[in-house]
């Protein structure tokens, strides 16, 4: 099924169900109010949803309403633990070769105030903090993320695999010139990492049929910027680990409890090798990598980060040609006054 | 006033007033059910909790019962950010010399399940994740946090101070062979780092009279460790940066909501010359700090790490000699199977 959260004044949102085709939606609201109270009581409540699902699905559901993804706020607004891989394998291989090879998943934790999928990407831009849409290298970053139900402490990465609820895209928006500083003092990033956006729907794993194995998606994240094809990378393939290990990882020392968010960093497809040059011709999650990319064919950057105004769209197609998700769909602007 | 959250089988628990000497608790039930939905509606639900805690204190509450501390969770037992400084000053001057004299806050992100009062401190002790208790350095960290309201992106210190809503004292449960490892990745710490143990009772900073002052709490934060004191803290002094200048810190590039909580890391004092020799007199804020004082005066460490058994107390007295927040007793425990 799919579920997604209208703005409706207050800090949660109000739950919705969304048909497959996204094209119509009905509030939840004699099951639950919010998506983290489904969460909390999941084997009570979502199968109440599955019923309302289908019905919508059937076109028979009687106060269904167009569904319009301008109204969204992140599926899950507030979240309880947000953590992310630092990146797929081929994001590793660009910008942090000093950390492949390692067992442990490259995990980090972020923050668990969320953005919905057409909320403007802000940046504050005023005294101290100053961020110009020139210096501090502001990059998106294309990823998937799950959402969890507990999973004890402990759990190898089959069980962790278990407490999966809910698929969503993410856009970790990020300040590239503040990562490196962060990065230098080894203690994560914090000031780097504005808050996350989120396509408007989430959805069950059934949702993705069998492109949904081995604990990734195997299906085309598509990136553009300013309306030109950026990415069209596999992200089942894009992944090293599974979000089982992913999971598995965050939860080797503690449990990790219903709501939590466990993202894949950004994803894209390793290099290959054509006419005894390299290429990347699914393109790129982030600009950094693109930027490591011309840095490593023809020795310096050449792509520069995004400005004011910029567009950014995410989005992932089932087999079947239709948007899994919505897209996420964000300009970068400065902070309001 | 003083609140504190009562199990009751649900995942956020039950709100309570605590009365100013910790006897006497009254359900907040009329007002408010949990500590998020005071948060989220402070300026309205504050002061009917403030009106009932004056009514608690003068004996009169119609349905008040004995305070018990070992019924408590964390007084927000799910929060939607943590984050903590690395430590106090003498913190960073022991373990991370490389890291002083940075201007900007050393914050690293971290758990939003949180550990109550008297929960025993549990690890993981199977399989991959195998803990033992002399293996991978099992420790404290006594400090102290804030709990915040909405405070703006790119707010400066004093703005960001009166976002402050409660106190509470934090045991931040560190795994230090993990650290190590996680540190040298610089991505923060996950898998060191279980959830933090806060005290029974959150306050707001009235409680604390003149000694809440710059941000600070100038109160002795004193830690046993197994019925021993190990340390006396002047809280105020052994903060560099006050608490207003941390959460300015975490929000430099976003906003700060309501409900997230900044904390102090493991406080101490600075080293004191006498006789020629560097001394703690105040001791210890946890046991990496000790083995760092030895290693700098007999050239290595002494002090073991805490090993299954161990109990540790944190508490804070006001001048009035009562104890502020209830004290944090804790045993060090496997993971239950």
């Amino acid at each position: 099924m799919k579920l997604a959260t209208y703005k409706d004044g207050s800090r949660d949102g109000q739950l919705l169900v969304v048909s497959r085709d996204l094209s119509q939606a009905h509030y939840a609201t004699g099951i639950a109010q919010r998506m983290q109270q489904v969460l909390d009581d999941w084997n009570f409540l979502a199968p109440q949803l599955e019923d309302l699902y289908a019905t919508l699905n059937q076109g028979k559901a009687r106060h269904a309403f167009p569904f319009d993804v301008t109204q969204c706020m992140a599926p899950l607004p507030r979240a309880f633990q947000y953590a992310s891989a630092l990146g797929g394998a081929n994001h590793l291989d660009l910008l942090y070769p000093e950390l492949t090879g390692l067992e442990a998943p490259l995990l980090y934790q972020g923050y668990g105030h969320l953005q919905g999928a057409s909320d403007k990407a802000l940046f504050a831009d005023d005294g101290a903090t100053a961020i110009s849409d020139t210096d501090p290298g502001i990059d998106f970053e294309a990823g998937l993320a799950v959402i969890t139900g507990d999973v004890p402490a402990g759990a190898p990465p089959e069980q962790a695999l278990d407490g999966v609820r809910l698929l969503t895209l993410t856009n970790g928006w990020t300040l590239r010139q503040r990562l490196a500083e962060e990065r230098a003092r080894g203690l994560g990033f914090v000031q780097a990492k504005p808050a996350v956006a989120f396509s408007p729907v989430a959805v069950t794993p059934d949702e993705l049929g069998e492109s949904w194995t081995g604990g990734r998606a195997h299906l085309t994240l598509q990136t553009t910027w300013n309306g030109r094809t950026v990415g069209l990378c596999d992200a089942g393939d894009a992944m090293e680990l599974s979000f089982g290990q992913l999971i598995a990882g965050l939860g080797a020392t503690r449990r990790v409890r219903v709501g939590s968010i466990v993202a894949s960093g950004a994803l894209s497809n390793r290099a290959v090798e054509a006419d005894g040059r390299w290429d990347w011709p699914k393109g790129y999650g982030c600009i950094a990598e693109k930027r490591a990319m011309e840095t490593r064919l023809d020795g310096q950057p050449a792509t520069a980060y995004l400005k004011f105004g910029d567009r950014l769209r995410i989005e992932m197609k089932g087999r079947d040609g239709l948007s899994v998700f919505g897209a996420i769909e964000q300009q970068v602007a400065p902070r309001a006054a």
